[in-house]
């Protein structure tokens, strides 16, 4: 069960997340959305995998770039969306089970929006951890 | 069609990259190997999409990143594999329609490898550049 | 009055940060040493500065970058010293007065050492924030 | 000698650098600027040096850098300076002898400005690679 309160969340964010193509493919859900930070979980599948079946740097680099610009959605007024400027990120264990993201804003900014995003898995591994930076664009 | 000479490349990384489920979801294709060059192409689907139908960040990073992976692996005697270590990119245009992921090793080495991406659109545009770490392990 | 207490810190770091010339000519101090987090601190002066007077970005980098590694260090066997892989800061707002960096280990390692960083300002603020990639060496 | 025409390169960039502290201190110069690319060189000193006097990863940093945000410099309107918002540098290789840092511009922009560097050694060596973003500030 989730603590996710889909009625207490700006619907430009449950909105914009169920239009990603990519988070549906992944089987990522929308876990939890305050200002400034937002989770996003997933569990690895064969699907999102490498070839040993561990989660694919793909997939941890997904959800914590979504965490993470959604994160700085969050910090925005109406109208804006963000998109991914630059990430980077060490992965550091490897990506077993349920992977939960979560994004925060560092700096906030109408020009950039400095964020920070960590992986952890289920056994409580740290999988990755991440610095980026989100761009405004106006939403079309 | 592709020029791509399956028979000419090293079957350890046809395989590896055969049995990658991301890969096969996000529909990508190795195109190219030789020594210390490897080339993933996909085109953007709806299902590696973000809201506005453009390719995901994350799509454009996981195409990247197998590219410099399997780079760095032709660099590598058999018996081992690469995993990645840190990555980060820039993500300079839009991702649209049929990507192409150039991975390339910038120096070798035994304990760690240093990697390069560019990835470009079908109409030329520079989607996206990236330098990396790889860590070789032992192939189980 | 600094509460660093060179008597209980590993002579390899206190000999090997005095031999360090940049730091020496940065006006950098050593102002913390425990295992996996080490602080190193220096005042802005025209000498590091950019062209308004503020800290240059190499100042920054310098402090959180030799921080970091010293922090490395602290996991490692004697016999040993480490350089920078690669290092990836972002800077946060205008470094001025005394700086403070603050390296940490995230994840200790025989091959290499993810290692993070921030710099503070004197009125607190965020000056930046920090990724890295350290190498052990045999120490020679 | 240096081919460096003082003439024709625009009186803000060497008036900047110029008065940027640190670049002096590290006895740097101005190698080479046109639209999108700058050179700055500076050959390693016990001043700039590590432990073992080999450059500092700080001064190889530094040098990168600033040549990159020249360059970004050099694609902007009269009345702009710029400032590193983050930057990423492997270190290739041990930085000996006279340091060469070119920098360059990946994707101009009015918000902010994809920029990479690299430098090299004496000897041809490659001691270091970057990718960093610039953002645009009004010249006070």
């Amino acid at each position: 069960m989730s603590v996710f309160d889909f009625d207490a969340t700006p619907a430009r964010i449950t909105d914009s997340f169920a239009r990603q193509g990519l988070m549906r493919t992944l089987g990522a859900t929308l876990e939890k959305v305050i200002e400034g930070e937002v989770r996003i979980a997933a569990t690895v599948s064969p699907r999102s995998a490498q070839q040993h079946g561990v989660g694919h740097a793909g997939l941890t680099f997904s959800l914590a770039d979504s965490a993470a610009g959604y994160a700085a959605l969050t910090t925005m007024e109406e109208g804006f969306e963000v998109v991914t400027s630059e990430f980077r990120i060490s992965l550091l264990a490897p990506a077993r089970g349920r992977l939960v993201a979560t994004g925060r804003v560092i700096r906030p900014g109408r020009r950039l929006i400095a964020v920070a995003a960590d992986v952890h898995g289920d056994d409580g591994a740290h999988v990755a951890t991440a610095l980026g930076t989100m761009v405004p664009v106006a939403a079309t």
